[in-house]
């Protein structure tokens, strides 16, 4: 297997990733001369269908950047779409239990370990004719835990064979935990339930990726968590534009009405 | 004339200006909604085509924000389109003498001020059926001063009926007087440039636009410059990339390597 | 909760909708600048995929046009991105019974009424950071009654917490009672189907639209329909070509021979 | 020649246009299917970018309609690529004098008329690969006349080798003329324009097009005019969009406010 | 019904294929002036989305080649839309058994055999607005086998109503029978299993596919099936590539170093 | 500067060119993964608009195959854009004398050759930030000669300072030149025309490219010509679907009719 796979860099080193959810193949370009390992396309809460999801994977080299999907939903068709596209790693929202685990296994995973079917275009092209033997080594399937039902049925979900770790999504958890301050990992209830699932993926020998805040990032890494997501391109512009108009604001001791 | 009119508006305040340089339609709503009161589509040198420029205008709301283009080049045929397509004002690069102004102001005005083209498609849809009757009014033609040779023939570009104002490429205008320290708006030639400018714009009671640092938007503010354009969407993105990486290596004490 | 939306307005009055097949932003917008209160954006038999979808809800502003969306099926995915791209009530074909409701109104509110994943990229944006609070109480779940099933079941299915009205599919319905001569709305077993719906609907205080031809409003409208659908964008194209190509015969005296 | 050319077959009657503005390949295909016998994509007003023409063309069958081209200036290298991808005629906006006809011809006709440049891409899979030996006789120049001076050097335009007719633009036609009721072709100064250009034009046996409403094709095609354009895309929606409202707030008897 | 339909055509001859994975029109109008009678737009491992497939669909006269798409899964969704869109057949991949046939045939026609949505857009245009009518008779639902499961349950899958025919995958078959040598149909187990599926097919009078070599395609034919594709866009792209660098190389007797 | 550029490696190697019609991101990256080692994207006579350039421009990685785009025409404004958009070398049309040759550097080089205008958006991203001191030394600018015109004026075209080359175009030169097998490299007349430019152009130490049949690269490579251009995507499709449809009908002994 290519020494220069998400799998096996995650053997030995974290993971920075960048979070896209515009749907611009300039926007992905920017973010594959970052300093980011991996992308993240979401094509779930990001405004980016299949058409754009591909035209932003053709412009990830592999060889640079790591390219993940997140899909919109658990569904095999646009799973296994992304992975015939490129994806390294697919994130699938809303695992609950295991069945819906193996229903997501049988999308990423060519028979015996699951049923995806077999036409890798874009894949085989950019990584190799042989890209279909080794394929199930090294796409990885990541399963959303972002319920209280998932968070119970975790055992059952990281038993499922061809699962290879899970991504937290710590707004849908906290929400769905009843907690108001969403997504504050230092939440008491939060906080146990991220230890409770570092702790169970890193026993199985998987891979955990969670969504935090840059000032968190040490944390979360020290605790466990393998792929780490700091930043997001929406809210990068957001904030980019608030700051340079507060700051203006500010020297011109006056507000610009609108 | 509506009162809601980028025309207007300058009559009695500064516009902060955001300039676009990315292809999406998702970019130009964020900005819409931010505090900044004009965008520019910049279809020079921002990776923006006809068809993206028309959907972009399609998102920008003239009575929240004013919509302005800058054209790839003094060319007829898409200075019309921008303008049909709901442009309230046009950036024509690159103006260096009389002959230039007289062929833009053609492309921007009805007769009998220039020969613009009768057919103000989505105009007349989203300002009102009577567009075309006041659109010489309102539809701002700006002409680029960043050249040697435009500095030096901005009195008879002034002078071209139909020039409503000026907006100075800083960075090409330094390229061309021979300043090393592109943009360095403190550089003496360049400084000196920028006061003339804006001397001889003010005496013809005409506006003036300009790119600028956010730390400079004072100064310029003061001289008189009317519109000032502190933001760019793609710097945006690659600062605060920097940035939150920059934040997270610090925290960390420690390198990721790509 | 905002007076300016769908829910509210529908409170005191009817609203008119106009029906979108074409995939351009620009006939959306045509529309948006037209007397209708609403539009509908047909996924399922418009010719519109979510690309489109997306760029057509961007050129609504929900200040002037109440946004909807008919999705292609009763699929999580793609209901909750037509919800983060900003629609206010989503229409979907074909539900039969309950299980297929609940499974539905999952999909359109978030927990504890269902479990839409949170991240509403454009609603927040458009609707205010607070969208997601309020998001359950105005957010339309709106069921399309159109099978022989579907009108059996109607008891169960508005019996399902979440389910905020219904959406009466006037073509289906009769193809599946057998109804020769479809969409009349005349046709005693078709009539008697459409008086039923609305009894129970308005019974439980929800909300009914139904698609109609523009001289048999006022008759469904006075039985109680709330939103009335009499135009669609493809249909005007065709009869309108077709009017001004008779219109022009007659006058000739004379058949144009393509 | 093949006798299914729009050449062709305005030799013996006349041809009724639709003229769309709509960036859609759908709105397309509902002309192709109506009664109209071509279709002019009009790239200069309309909405529609190179993109958009090209895939418009690709759904315009030339066995079933006659596929036209307004291109938005006269600038080679958008002539010659709508040419390649397909146009059997172009009309070109504001031909004012003898030196504008003859570089628009230059762009529409090969050597030894003109210096179309060899490669027509489409054109040779569509018309047959012997397409660029016959394009110089079956492919169409319409210059527009729509201004005073067109008008005036009608002679030495019509007298430009190359140039195989007029299409009049009667909007601009009366701007330039200083008629205020703009398009009304009973006017005095218009009519005796509109008399004198088909006079001019069918001395040399050139072709005439014309824009026109529908109360008015008798009588211009009476009068001599070959493609007559009745009908408009958006005009057609706005129109219809407000007819059927206006239909419904009669029945009702009341208005719907938005 | 109309003889120029793929059933009717089916009736008396074979129908060659061209399978297209490229999104893109001008790739479609290439294959429509082929001499292949058939072009499936391959919305699985092909990188179509909906939209492109659309758009291709747009550019392909069914009076001139059949279009057929493979759709991405078995979703109620796609299926519809793409038949309301003009496929004259749709290829549906991993159908296993009865019930994922039954859901098949479900979306693919219309009460009583089905229940697909009433709402064909874009086919009432091209074929008809008596296209409801008849549409279950000519639209073809195609069952992929392509798995064990799907070759052991054949005969319960070919017993369900609706079902027209099926497409061997003979790749995924290959690999869920445990052949090393995926696709080669003269391996004596997918050999077999070929006749197999002919045998059955041909029993119940119904249509059968396959993916073949140009070599393969007379032995496929005699055996029976009925629509045969020996071409795939991107392998002609990539073979053609390969076969005149090589030529070159050998030419010049010389490597060119990349 | 970069060992990588092509300037550099058609120092010591000749170049063999894939010339792309298609506007597709995925042909684009079939050919940047074939073994060609440069790619060009033909706005002039190609399907492709500005906005597919730039997307095919966004998936060439210039690491690994050299990025060349043939603008439509000598238009400042598209020659900007596509060397801001990652060009590395641009082929002009139709370059008839030193004037036209002016007016291309110009739109090529930065001052003091030319007066490009300064803000390499993307290609200050991929080539990094010190592109703009570098550019006019590895920005090739290409003139095409390919009329008689051009041939006569090639002296005065090639003294043009900032003139790096010409492309040579075979058709439109043979047309000029009144050869009726266009494009024959043996004809007496294009043949010596060939020569008389590799001359003129090898004196000047400049680049000379060409288009190409396979068999024939090596006669232009051995009389100096740096850039040959074998393929064409378009030509491929066509050549390889005739090729295949013809190997089948020949083993079936039968032709199919469509």
């Amino acid at each position: 297997m290519d020494e220069n796979h998400l799998r096996v860099v995650l053997n030995s080193s974290k993971v920075l990733n960048a979070w896209l959810t515009i749907p611009s193949t300039w926007v992905a370009e920017i973010f594959v001369n970052s300093k980011f390992q991996a992308i993240t396309i979401d094509m779930q809460h990001g405004l980016i269908g299949y058409s754009e999801a591909r035209n932003m994977l053709q412009v990830i080299s592999p060889k640079t950047v790591f390219p993940i999907v997140r899909v919109p939903w658990n569904e095999p068709g646009i799973i296994m779409k992304v992975l015939d596209a490129g994806a390294m790693a697919v994130i699938c929202p809303m695992i609950n239990n295991k069945e819906e685990a193996i229903q997501f296994v049988k999308s990423c995973k060519y028979s015996p370990v699951g049923s995806r079917s077999l036409g890798p275009i874009r894949s085989s092209v950019i990584y190799g004719t042989e890209y279909a033997k080794s394929a199930n080594d090294y796409v990885l399937a990541l399963v959303m835990i972002e319920t209280k039902e998932g968070l119970e049925n975790l055992d059952e979900i990281l038993d499922v064979d061809g699962v290879d770790g899970v991504y937290v999504g710590t707004m849908d958890l906290s929400l769905s935990l009843g907690i108001s301050d969403l997504g504050n990992i230092y939440d008491d209830t939060l906080n146990k339930a991220l230890k409770t699932i570092i702790s169970k993926v890193k026993n199985k020998k998987l891979i955990a990726g969670i969504h935090v805040n840059s000032s968190n990032v040490k944390t979360l890494i020290e605790i466990g968590y393998d792929i780490v997501t700091p930043i997001n391109d929406t809210k990068v512009l957001i904030d980019g534009s608030n700051q340079i108009f507060n700051e203006i604001t500010k020297i011109m001791n006056q507000e610009f009405n609108k």
